[in-house]
């Protein structure tokens, strides 16, 4: 691969066939490097990110295909850390590759969605350096600027708990036109992904491997209905497989991508717990679903609310309230032991005998005028009636 | 009643029987007094507790019984609090109640312990004003004192989830030696107590109503083989009814005897809120076992998470280490970006064909050199191996 292969005709018209037609042959040759540079890195990493944001995509590369020291101006790049990036970038630098993604995407309706979209999710930029350079979306882009939206995650043996209260959610959620943001797993993730097609509610997968490549396997249809009302969205191109790296990767997406992140079910080391570390490095607002302490799926939701601080959400309201921002809801109320007056008097009142005024002051340990008082507000509620024998308390009807 | 009826001889030697026979005169005549005081006052009456902290249960006695202006050097107490406060004492004074109290703690073998006594539980000072004056105490009187203690407490209403968990804490907290105080209610009480007697663990009971009265009826024989080797307790005199007002403030008591709180299952109105509330304001450390969101008896232990900002409570590991007071576990172990190449170098790897370091690091996205130091520790922990063709992934027996 030579700097001249990025101008190549056949390639600029690859890339125009999936990246969109109305680019002037300059932003087709930006494209046309991140095409390539989407091919070349592994999600997330970080030296690529920062050379790109320095030099535009196309020097990026011209640097990376020349070799030699790092380029003059890229300053917070040592020259350790530039050999080790060319070393891990050269080997996968090749024109094939990037013409295979292109193709392929083209051939399965994938688009290539960069940066300087107007549909680019901004949220994204929340990533800094490690922000996907392009993203490969089958469906609609619409869904990846949806707000208000929700990360639903979860295990993928979940149980049918776990599943009842992500369809739930999800449904609701959906009704109050809340995207759903999620990573199209078994478990958690499926179930979310199912109940907000059902209720026609806006979903968007984030897959580890290629958007054209549905994984799991046995969700192609849920993946393939997920695309053609929403989106299925991957840094990866086409064809990538989804390796175990790629997936956590793949978590930190869905967490910038939903503004906030739940998590329903998890074991103690699942991997949605991974989607919270990143939704909470992030400073989304984390929340989790309790559950049994006996069951071993909730275990992962239990470890967030208790090390990592995250809200105990319990009903659709609460995801609301945590993408409110941790509004401070009113306080429990607390029986002051010294102003609740009414209580004791309440307590010393008889449904079936009338009482004096002393006899409830001396029953209740009150002065008779302050029951007196706090007589005639029960009064004016309805709890308390009097008579010329004194004072009962009054069946409520409720 | 007047000052000299507590210096009765027939009184005294009522005290003394109930109080401890090693007093003193004037220490009888102190206890005489306290005994009055807790049949006169209402739990948690904060003006009683100051006026005898600052006078004495005589001096504050007689100041009661005389009427009139607040005594001299009663600053803290202003003129309309007093007033209010005599006319909710003076309707209760009669020394004939005091005798009663005393003869039917006799008859029930319920103890008198009075501050001043070496087993009076200091944790109680944590009260203030608002502490007993005294205890009423059937059973054992070391149990108060028992530290490390717990207040495991919940709804009457638990589902058979809850009183799993109350059994499985209270047999476990109680192998371990700490004391489990709770209130001898239906549900989540009843079993704390249940599985703490079982465990030949120390269990206390507090009441609402007097000591020698079971409440509720049908934890009759439950109330007695917890006297028989633990204690059941109660601020109010025997023959007291167990009235709401009394409810709300015993549940200060099991707040201020347990080190710590736990609620293992509550409604969304629950009195265990009421405790809960008792054991934040006292500073104590909180827990709340969750439970499954479709669970009404789950709902305040989730309110409590969310905004009492209690401790999520799973086992009884986590209440011990609640007791220990909020020690930082270590963190989430969340997978950086930046340096989990072994990750990204495992993926790369077949457990079926040998591949070469070059095709491993084109695969991995990483350098050749770096994949080749990664590979030498992943040999070394059994996950790779290699061969002149190349390394490959090794079956892990775990």
């Amino acid at each position: 691969m030579t700097p001249a292969d990025l101008l190549d005709p056949a390639l600029l018209d690859a890339v125009a066939a999936v990246a969109g037609r109305n680019r002037d042959p300059d932003a087709l040759a930006h494209a046309a490097a991140r095409a390539a540079w989407s091919t070349i890195v592994e999600p997330g990493d970080g030296v690529a990110g920062a050379l790109i944001a320095h030099l535009g995509a196309p020097e990026a590369l011209r640097a990376c295909l020349e070799g030699g020291t790092a380029p003059p101006g890229a300053t917070d790049i040592d020259p350790g850390t530039w050999r080790e990036a060319l070393a891990r970038w050269q080997p996968r630098l090749g024109v094939r590759s990037v013409r295979e993604a292109l193709d392929t995407a083209h051939r399965n309706r994938v688009r290539l969605l960069l940066p300087d979209d107007p549909s680019w999710p901004t949220a994204l930029d929340d990533l800094g350096h490690h922000a996907p350079l392009a993203l490969w979306v089958r469906g609609d882009i619409a869904p990846l600027r949806a707000q208000p939206s929700v990360a639903l995650v979860g295990a993928r043996a979940a149980t049918a708990y776990g599943e009842h209260v992500a369809i739930e959610f999800a449904a609701e959620l959906s009704a109050r036109g809340i995207a759903i943001v999620s990573g199209a797993a078994y478990g958690i993730d499926g179930a979310a992904h199912r109940a907000t097609l059902a209720a026609a509610g806006t979903t968007l997968a984030l897959l580890a491997g290629g958007a054209d490549r549905a994984y799991p396997a046995g969700h192609t249809d849920l993946i393939g209905r997920i695309a053609a009302s929403g989106a299925v969205v991957s840094e990866v191109p086409c064809g990538g497989a989804p390796t175990k790296w790629r997936f956590l990767q793949r978590n930190r997406l869905i967490a910038a991508l939903g503004q906030a992140t739940v998590v329903v079910e998890a074991g103690h080391r699942s991997g949605s717990l991974n989607t919270a570390g990143h939704a909470a490095a992030l400073g989304r607002p984390l929340g989790a679903v309790p559950g049994p302490v006996t069951s071993a799926a909730s275990a992962g939701c239990h470890r967030l609310l208790r090390e990592f601080d995250a809200r105990c959400v319990t009903s659709a309201d609460d995801v609301v309230e945590l993408l409110s921002g941790f509004d401070i809801l009113d306080g429990l109320t607390i029986d002051s032991p010294a102003t609740d007056d009414s209580v004791r008097v309440r307590d010393a009142l008889s449904a079936r005998s009338w009482r004096t005024l002393d006899d409830i002051a001396a029953r209740s340990g009150l002065s008779t005028r302050n029951v007196e008082a706090v007589l005639g507000l029960l009064a004016l509620d309805g709890v308390a009636e009097s008579s010329p024998a004194g004072w009962r308390r009054r069946a409520v009807r409720r």
